[in-house]
């Protein structure tokens, strides 16, 4: 796409400020100067960012947990994941300490799948997407204010599932949806 | 799944109170009861939500609009996109709009594809997914701070560059990948 012309689009940062320190996110308004020369107002929440885990098991099962979520004031089936500790901490191991914490699961092959950006018109959280083989058992140790229950679901089920639009948490969609493409080829 | 005790992860609200009220977001500070008694503070940034269409010409292309995200600070690839213009607005009427703005483009076969949360850990957004056929060309008309360049790819050609991690976007890998599943059965 190189004969597109991406200067025609681009924005540049005239300032940046911080509205607001919540306990995950951290809003700044950004004044941008536009192509057009015009300034535009954007408000961005920064966010640590996060690893999510699609395990495998020979069998063909996919591990996922079922947890309580405010925001959407639901019960949700994910695959594992969570926030990073702190900005720049290494994805991949980010990703073995959540697997291990939500499911006692530890993996003998990690595939990184992708990054996905989830939310670009108002946060910069990027999550890292992996998959998980040659799974052994363990004993899982969720965070205290944790709750979740472990779920195992056949990897062809869990796409027909997503297929017919019953499964909605945006990275569990894109990390199985990844992995059956490595694991069916 | 109804084997699974989801009375034993459920959380219920005690208190909600509104701590920032940004340009597009509004941060609530959620005191949620935890099934073991305990009280957890929850941050929840609330959102009007939004529609995201993937329309596939009569050649098997895809249209797609590269913009700036300033949250990233990058220019992304994505599906035509965009928020609703109120809480509750008719979302296939959202998605005709936003593609029309966007790309120009109206289409006589609409298919809704699923509806997603993108970051269920701290948002309640929602977006619906469509796959649109039957296109018609036409005149764009972006909102005055918008600027975006379209791009059109071979549909197969867009789901390897996910496979291989060339697309970031979230809303944008799901949609695509929804859509492959329903145009090539």
């Amino acid at each position: 796409m190189a004969h597109f012309d991406d200067a025609s689009i681009l924005e540049t940062t005239v300032e940046s400020k911080r509205v607001f320190d919540g306990l995950i996110l951290h809003i700044d308004h950004v004044n941008n100067r536009l192509p057009n020369g015009k300034l535009a107002a954007r408000e961005v929440a920064r966010h640590v960012g996060a690893s999510a885990v699609v395990p495998v098991d020979g069998d063909g099962n996919v591990w996922l947990v079922k947890q309580f979520r405010a925001p959407i004031d639901q019960i949700l089936l994910e695959v594992p994941a969570g926030k990073l500790d702190y900005k720049g901490e290494d994805r991949l191991e980010a990703a073995k300490r959540e697997l291990k914490e939500e499911t006692g699961l530890t993996a003998g092959e990690w595939t990184h799948l992708s990054d996905i950006v989830t939310t670009p018109g108002f946060s910069d959280e990027l999550i890292s997407l992996y998959l998980a083989r040659d799974l052994s058992a363990g004993q899982s140790h969720p965070d205290d204010d944790e709750f979740l229950n472990v779920v195992k679901l056949p990897l062809n089920e869990l796409v027909a599932m997503i297929a017919r639009g019953q499964v909605t948490d945006a990275k569990t969609i894109c990390a199985v949806l990844l992995a059956e493409k490595v694991v069916n080829g």
